[in-house]
């Protein structure tokens, strides 16, 4: 693996969990692998498990860390071939990508959608430019269309989770009173899609429907509680509409998972999430709730992908 | 001991202070202590000394540390018990409290007042919030009415400086041009009501006196030239009114301090510093100032407090 | 060495430069020098290169780092002696870089030109209080007006890269939207004074000459074309007017380096750059641009004035 950007750089996901679950049972046991590596972690955009769990992967792994707010720290990047930077952007990305190469064993970024123009977002410019002009391993901390650490981190959590032979998992829309983007579902639609045990359903009202490409051969259920029924897990994200592009549609507040929707099955979300928005108080406070292990999950999720990474630089070497 | 929240944190003070004394000869080992433990760092408000100086004593006991700005890096935190989180708050800090409890060992927090209205800063909200959520031992460094690990240097650097038996130690207010929490002057009294083998005076203009409830058994003098009479050490600090709360009330420009109110006495003060109107650049720069004394045992007051807790952590193990 | 404030506190440039190229063959042997010591990084401005090069370099030497952005973490700083303090500037240098000291073994700061002033600048009063008032050595990581971690980077480049016996080095001015400071250019110039063995033009427009007790015993020339003619090296960089001090001055567009330009030299820039503004798409792209190796020779210079200040202070004690 050269670059973990998207779900697809796992080669076979069950592998991943297992080794991920293992991981966890001695999480400094691989402290060699870093030394002398160095990660540079570079946010275009706020973060509090991210920023924390990669730093605390790293350290499990013996690798320094150096953090960087890129957007207020740095320059303003330009991203357009040929521009002529007469305007606001004081160095162009393929300037900034070499020149962290040089300092940098690995980088994670995070640059999130604008959900602007949908042309715009697809084409990851940000995380896509860092790839093209840098030459080390580029680690995906959440980018305008995918979040692939919070994904692995939610497939270790179903695995760690499972009671049933065959699980059904439900990905649900909820409300949230601002536009959000669609990288975590996407994501986690792309992380179900390479499950082999498991049945999978999205449930959204009309008019959010993900990126037909992406959901292509999913089941898709308008009913919310229709796909609820018999659920073992429910992933539970806002996105807003990608036929209407980063809009927010009419009113769906009943929406809003409760216990009574719930019903036996465990809770995911990535978080933050808004209570008595999202999900009530009783489902995020009850026993079925599995967020907090999900984000700790975080830490093993971004360890596997800088191990697989470090143990593909020194083999190449 | 839990956490240090508080000057009451502490057991039995001149043990401590002993400690942190002997620590000081050789500040670097217990890096044994720290191996493998992750120090989490989250600011809510400015800081230099504390964020420095809790970094030093971390890597002093070879512990990883994070600092986050929380509220520009992160998500705004919503408190409120079953707020439907529809406004500006991103995260509840019932989330945010048990999240970074995952990546961290021990949490420090600052927090300032915000002087708009008593009983919120009394409820302390933001470290209380965290206190009950997470799952960590949590270091205060500096929240709405306290500055415990300032009073625990503070401390280390009296005895340090003590010359006399049964020294007299003043914590007078002084003159700033802007509303001051009374954070760092309620852990003063506090730590110096802790103290065994001194005598204490307030004094501060009227209008200026300090919760009640905390200055009970205290001599309060309002006269300050009487006040500091005979004094080994003067402490100076600005405060806001706590009656008229978080209001700056008359001029009170005399009470600046000079060389000449200073007298035989050593001058104390936690930094930063408004020169010529707390005190004098002649009581600043002569010889009788311990604040970057002070200022250095910020390292060895953080280093004790987290070695207590490292300690206290793999008792309990 | 006591501090690193100018390329005049290199005793032998071309020793320097030597010892700089061994380090790099191993970049991480002399790990022992730093043990338990600790790096402050102190930012007033923005920074990629200097930010992430001088944690690297101080990583590679087994120093503690902690970053700060100085102006927005930290308090806004007073430089004036005798300053009554009763306006924004809640903290002044003399304690502020005096309590800096208790917590860090070496400190190096960054504060830009502000280009309103010539005096004010010329005066440094920021890196020159922190000198002042400090009991730690000083690296400059760009001050008003000099910028000698970047000059001594390029020291190495050249040195690396020189085929000619007596190479012919050209600096020359380019065209830049803002005003910007003339740190690097003089840091540059004072750099090639220490030159044995190269020879070196300046060209700008007329209006932009240096400060002329920078430049008295250089080969200034206004006519670009003419002072590129054989060059080897064209290190190319922007400034505003230092007569008109801080002004933008006419339009100079066709001063832009294009491939024509350059001719057969290598080409130079401290980055950012201005990518078709300052030089072509075509310069930058080319197989002549040594920007990257300047950037990641920017860990070696820092690295290599951290061990000398190191090995000073393990000298002194």
């Amino acid at each position: 693996m050269k670059h973990y950007l998207n779900i697809s750089d796992i080669d076979h996901l069950p592998t991943w969990v297992d080794e991920a679950i293992q991981l966890k049972k001695d999480p400094r046991a691989q402290q060699h692998l870093g030394q002398g590596k160095t990660l540079g972690l570079f946010f275009f955009n706020n973060s509090l498990r991210t920023r924390l769990s990669t730093q605390k992967a790293a350290k499990n792994l013996g690798m320094e860390v150096m953090v960087m707010n890129f957007g207020t720290d740095g320059w303003q990047l330009e991203y357009e071939d040929g521009a002529v930077m007469d305007q606001g952007c004081a160095e162009h990305i393929k300037e900034a990508a070499q020149v962290v190469s040089q300092y940098c064993d690995i980088m994670a970024v995070r640059s999130f959608a604008q959900l602007q123009d949908r042309d715009a977002d697809t084409a990851e410019k940000v995380l896509n430019g860092f790839k093209k002009y840098a030459s080390i391993p580029i680690v995906n901390m959440e980018s305008a269309t995918a979040h692939p650490l919070q994904a692995l981190a939610d497939a270790i959590t179903l695995e760690e989770h499972r009671k049933a032979k065959k699980p059904k998992v439900v990905l649900s829309w909820a409300p949230h009173p601002r536009a959000l983007p669609h990288a975590v579902a996407n994501s986690f639609v792309e992380m179900m899609k390479a499950q082999t045990e498991m049945d999978f359903v999205i449930t959204h009202p009309e008019g959010y429907a993900l990126n037909p490409n992406l959901t292509a051969d999913c089941v898709i259920e308008t009913d919310q509680e229709k796909a609820l029924t018999d659920a073992d897990f429910v992933y539970v994200k806002n996105w807003s509409s990608y036929e209407s592009y980063g809009q927010v549609l009419n009113n769906h507040d009943h929406w809003t998972i409760t216990p009574e929707k719930l019903g036996k099955a465990q809770f995911m979300h990535c978080l933050p999430i808004r209570r008595n928005v999202v999900a009530t108080d009783a489902v995020l406070d009850g026993d079925q709730s599995l967020v907090i292990a999900q984000a700790n999950n975080r830490t093993f999720a971004a360890q596997l992908v800088l191990q697989k990474l470090l143990e593909h630089q020194s083999k190449i070497k």
